[in-house]
């Protein structure tokens, strides 16, 4: 089956149980951009992200009766709670397997679910290949982040969505961590010429970009970058590479510094929180001196920041800014 | 024509135009208050509050020969936003009445709208009675924040969104100021005796609270509070004081100090950002120690803080609060 018609499906698998997010017109970033920028607010999905898009679509692919056997390895939290969610929904229990660097806001998030936690590994591909070594051996099912066709297929329903939203959309702004989200929008656009997707990696987590570029995939990267949800690499044989290899136009690096603007630039003419990670869409487009007369879609994808770097990033910028 | 009529006849007026927002489950104030609580996020609306329900529902009723002559004065910001935005969508041009105190944020929001804008008053009574005056002598039709019928149905179309959500609900805290949406909201739900609406005011600005309790409308009060989308008085042939004085069942006074609470708790544990008038509906559960095993709602009203105001509140608080 084509990933096209594996994203329609899953759309009809979890359309009843996920928000339509808005597609948000940005009048600031338009004018200073000179394009027409519109934010797709998945920070305001279920869960706080687009990741219960994916995890929905793995379960309901799954089926009822493996349902008791599930276990998941989270990425940074988003999936996580993502998973917290399904697993009190459809009522199972399950275990979570989370990177030890976990934010305390993320893991906060999740506090009052009944599944199991399990704090292990320094990033999440350790993370990730322990749970793989506790599911075989106590025959669990994974259900993986981002390397897994039905959570791509799951995270590419944003691209129904924005295409509904504003069927003239020429290029799409997209972070990227283990690269779930841009393999299933890249995926969905990549038989439509006049759409372009971009996607958006801090400069100290830039493994897919770089695998991209060296044409096999690079290992963790060692240095810290307060987008969490996009660090941790990817692992070696990733479903996600390939998509990206084959529909990704381009990527585009950000520094911690950028990233913070971007934050204070939602807070101040958003009104709105965003997490690191999501703020690498927004500020791809404040330093992206190419847009002018497009239109062009940011996607946003989450929004637990943590609170003291809020109060950090804010105490630094005037409101003026 | 009654009421809940109205408010029917309302959300088939504006439907298509609003977004239906999320009602979110709280775990942590439910945990806190041993009660349900869930959040009615009209800060997520279009135009970042409630406000657009009625000045949409209002537009709608007074038919396109009219809008050329629209003029509108805001109370604080959230309805003039809401009326740049119909301008925009229904294509005519208006003239808008600000009080001085307007926030700059608030003034931020509506920069880029078309439309005129006037500051004058020192508070909104002020504003408002020179915009009549002016409306009275140019044959301009005023569209009033709060005092007016179909601005009411309008807001109230909330409630039906509520009652649809959480048809279980039994009581819902809603911020007040001129009170339309308390006023829409208690009088679709005066019919039904399982549920409650309890007002929310800052003690600054307790005007309806006050006038309830006197049995006519008080004049507005002096004292400043952050909550500047409840502050200003009430005009004194307000629809909305009748409607609190029938159907509101109680009214609870908010504290600058808990209303600040109440902002960096939505921002530590809902990773969302409230305006101060929108954060007397959290301080008033936060501080009720009478809703064990309840069902309740808090209307979460809109999102527009001014960014200095919020990191002095966030420097204030450790993220264990």
């Amino acid at each position: 089956m084509n990933i096209n018609n594996r994203i329609t499906d899953a759309y009809k698998n979890i359309r009843s149980d996920i928000y339509k997010t808005p597609l948000i017109y940005s009048p600031e970033l338009s004018e200073r951009t000179n394009a027409k920028i519109f934010l797709k607010m998945e920070n305001q999905q279920k869960t706080g992200s687009f990741k219960i898009r994916g995890v929905l679509n793995k379960i309901h692919n799954l089926g009822e009766v493996n349902q008791d056997n599930i276990l998941v390895a989270a990425s940074t939290g988003n999936h996580a709670a993502a998973f917290c969610y399904a697993a009190e929904k459809f009522g199972f229990k399950g275990i979570l397997f989370l990177p030890e660097s976990i934010s305390k806001t993320k893991l906060n998030a999740i506090k009052h679910s009944d599944v199991e936690k399990i704090l292990y590994g320094k990033n999440c591909v350790t993370t990730e290949k322990e749970a793989a070594l506790f599911a075989q051996k106590f025959n669990r099912y994974l259900i993986h982040p981002y390397n897994d066709i039905d959570i791509i297929a799951g995270q590419g329903t944003t691209a129904i969505e924005i295409e509904e939203q504003l069927p003239e959309v020429e290029k799409i702004f997209v972070p990227v961590g283990g690269g779930g989200l841009i393999a299933g929008i890249s995926g969905w656009f990549s038989e439509n010429e006049k759409v372009s997707v971009i996607g958006c990696q801090p400069v100290n987590a830039s493994e897919m970009a770089d695998s991209v570029k060296e044409g096999n995939i690079v290992p963790p990267k060692t240095t810290d970058t307060i987008a969490d949800a996009t660090a941790g690499g990817i692992e070696e044989d990733s479903l996600t590479f390939d998509f990206c290899r084959k529909y990704v136009s381009d990527f585009t690096l950000i520094t911690e510094e950028e990233i913070k603007k971007a934050i204070a630039f939602m807070v101040v003419h958003h009104h709105t929180l965003v997490e690191p990670g999501a703020a690498l869409s927004v500020a791809a487009a404040l330093k992206n001196s190419d847009l002018t007369n497009k239109t062009v879609v940011l996607v946003i994808t989450g929004k637990k920041i943590n609170p003291d770097l809020l109060t950090n990033i804010m105490s630094s910028y005037d409101s003026d800014y």
